[in-house]
């Protein structure tokens, strides 16, 4: 077969195991992901003497060491994935409960049932632990998924998916609910994004080039993010303690991540008595600033930013700052440079802290909290799939909820249209 | 100017528009939806006049009544598009308002705030009047709107055009707000299409070829519907009186638009009883029946259905018609040929109205009601601007909220990430 062939026919598998999954009953979804859970556990050898084989050849291919960190499966690493899908069983399932009914003139009921998408395309980099995340998610929402994980992870992800089929076989829903794919081919990625006629919805989860070709070559519909550049604002009414607390840990805590700021934002009257200590806390955590030039008056130790440093997602220990003279240039700054990810203000002032939220056009925006808090457990959608900068359908962290739709039910007795 | 750059040049105009639109409040979107309605009626006679130039070149290439009558620009045509603006007017707005509070564990209160998706572009042919009614509805829900009407209805977009800038000019609002391509060549639209850095969401009104050119060149997410093949099943538990009048209505009452019934599914052991009556009611309507052998036995005098009847779209009158043996095959029947549009089944037994209203997979699934009432409309959602089948983002009539999506608010004391 063609590798176009098997992602056909793996395509219509899943769009009829979707079919079938649409009408299955929490208890039965929730009884395979614990049965892939136990799988999990039962063959934790197996699983990692497959990883084996990918880490032995990623050091022959000379991978770098945080690729290889990432690719790695531990005990740990199957026990997160086991504790993640236990967690995702507890979730309420929102396929079938319904919203507010409304009543027309007519007597018709009007209300809208939640459903699931259909079937779900993934394609993702190296970490093999996404490949039970998303199943555990996809499946709960009762969509049937089709996983394409990076070729550097192609022995875990098939010994993965082998105990995902037997999970989902032993509760007896489809085993073709989940899927994937079997071909390290780049090519694969490309049949699979315009399987338009059975695929509802890619996500893409990776580096932002993966996710440009995506976009660019799907002919369905793509959730994703491109990058978080993600600013904090500290207003001439912020608790300067607060704001330290906050900028600290929203550029410290975990670089390498989305929702870590980038760049801050400080106002003038504030500048002096702010950065001179927020500098010393950066200093001592390894933290380079690159400032605008009144930063750079006040901390002459800091290095002078470039415009390439505005739009920049550093993922490092590297923070841009800017002077401000007032909330105006803020809201300016983030409009020109923002990833419409998300975006922090640190204030005591009530009517700037009510324009900033209804202004700062992100997937989230916080008032005296950190940005790291734009993550779908940390907002209390359970776990999540990802995050979305597109408007279309969900902004921002999208959890099982973001993997349904709904449609209208209307009941009536005998209503004709006049 | 190349056609492509003045289309790029009206997508950014447009983005800063919609910057600028996200703000405005309420009361100020709808005096300009006011005074767009009172330049209509002042401007009736050069409507009118610029119509004309359009009907006379419609006239001299030969264009077919049907298409002429959609172009027509009469005084009801006027009347109909003000109405329209005042309810548009009237509907609630939905920027701006915040859905549940949850709080936190640690303190934080997490909300969802509705806002504007942005830039909506919007493709259709004929009718000029879609070009009042698509900007009412956009303005309305806050975004910022580029009308590309067919080149049938050029003058008539144009005039309409000059009326709604000056009616955004007077209320204070941007001008660019809504735009009309001032370009009759088709390249026009794939320019339009390609402007994803400035437009979040495409919307085609039109025919399958349309829709489907829309969708295969778009970088920019689409909303649409291909067709309606909408069916109605009429169970053994139905109360055939108002089975009858329910499939009539659908069939009949507006035959040309996609929520008709374009197949009738009928349990065996009522079709006898059913089809008899029905068919003298369809036959004094002047509908053409093509029916299975079972439904060709009982009606002699009905045509032979092919199976290209099943997935059709008469958009006439004419109705394909089917014996099933019970809901079973009825369900396969509309899984196999539905276009995810509108379902209904008539019936009085409680446990079949809900499996048809679970497993029917399309955005509208009505029980005892006829098809006819997929319409934003008739489903209270005030006016739509067009029905999805994609289940990404709106799928069913899309109103004003449809146009909105929602951001995540987060207001804290201090919180930080652990």
């Amino acid at each position: 077969m063609t590798i176009e062939s098997t992602i056909t026919t793996m395509a219509k598998a899943a769009r009829e195991a979707a079919n079938k999954l649409a009408r299955v009953s929490s208890e039965q979804k929730n009884a395979a992901l614990f049965a892939i859970a136990d799988g999990l556990e039962e063959e934790a050898d197996f699983i990692k003497a497959e990883n084996q084989k990918d880490l032995s050849r990623a050091e022959e291919m000379g991978l770098s060491g945080a690729m290889i960190d990432r690719l790695t499966i531990k005990d740990e690493t199957i026990h997160a994935m086991v504790n993640g899908l236990k967690e995702v069983a507890q979730l309420n399932d929102p396929v079938g409960t319904m919203g507010p009914t409304r009543i027309r003139p007519n007597g018709l009921q009007i209300a809208r049932m939640r459903i699931p998408l259909g079937v779900i395309g993934i394609i993702y980099e190296s970490r093999p632990n996404v490949t039970v995340d998303a199943a555990g998610l996809c499946l709960k929402a009762g969509n049937a998924v089709i996983l394409r994980g990076g070729s550097e992870a192609f022995y875990s992800n098939q010994a993965l998916a082998a105990i995902i089929r037997r999970g989902l076989e032993n509760s007896g829903l489809p085993d073709k609910s989940v899927q994937v794919v079997p071909v390290r081919e780049r090519e694969a990625v490309y049949a699979l994004i315009n399987q338009e006629a059975f695929i509802d919805l890619i996500i893409p989860r990776g580096g932002e080039g993966l996710i440009r070709s995506v976009v660019e070559n799907s002919k369905i519909p793509v959730l994703k993010h491109y990058k978080g550049v993600c600013h904090i604002y500290v207003d001439v009414d912020a608790d300067l303690a607060m704001a330290q607390n906050i900028c600290f840990n929203a550029k410290v805590q975990r670089p390498g991540v989305c929702n870590a700021m980038e760049t801050m934002l400080v106002h003038r009257s504030v500048a002096e008595a702010f950065l001179v200590d927020m500098a010393g806390r950066f200093g001592e955590a390894g933290v380079e600033l690159r400032g605008c030039a009144e930063t750079c008056r006040i901390l002459p130790a800091a290095k002078k930013a470039q415009e390439s440093d505005w739009p920049a997602e550093y993922l490092d220990l590297i923070l841009a700052v800017k002077v401000v003279k007032d909330m105006d240039e803020a809201l300016a700054h983030i409009a020109e440079y923002s990833s419409n990810h998300s975006e922090a203000i640190v204030t005591g002032n009530y009517e700037r802290a009510k324009r900033f939220v209804r202004e700062a056009d992100s997937s989230v925006v916080l008032v005296n909290a950190s940005t790291r808090f734009n993550d779908g457990g940390q907002l209390g959608l359970g776990a999540e799939i990802g995050i979305s900068t597109s408007k279309l359908h969900a902004f921002g962290p999208m959890g099982v909820e973001e993997l349904t739709t709904t449609k209208f039910v209307v009941q009536g007795n005998g209503q004709i249209r006049e």
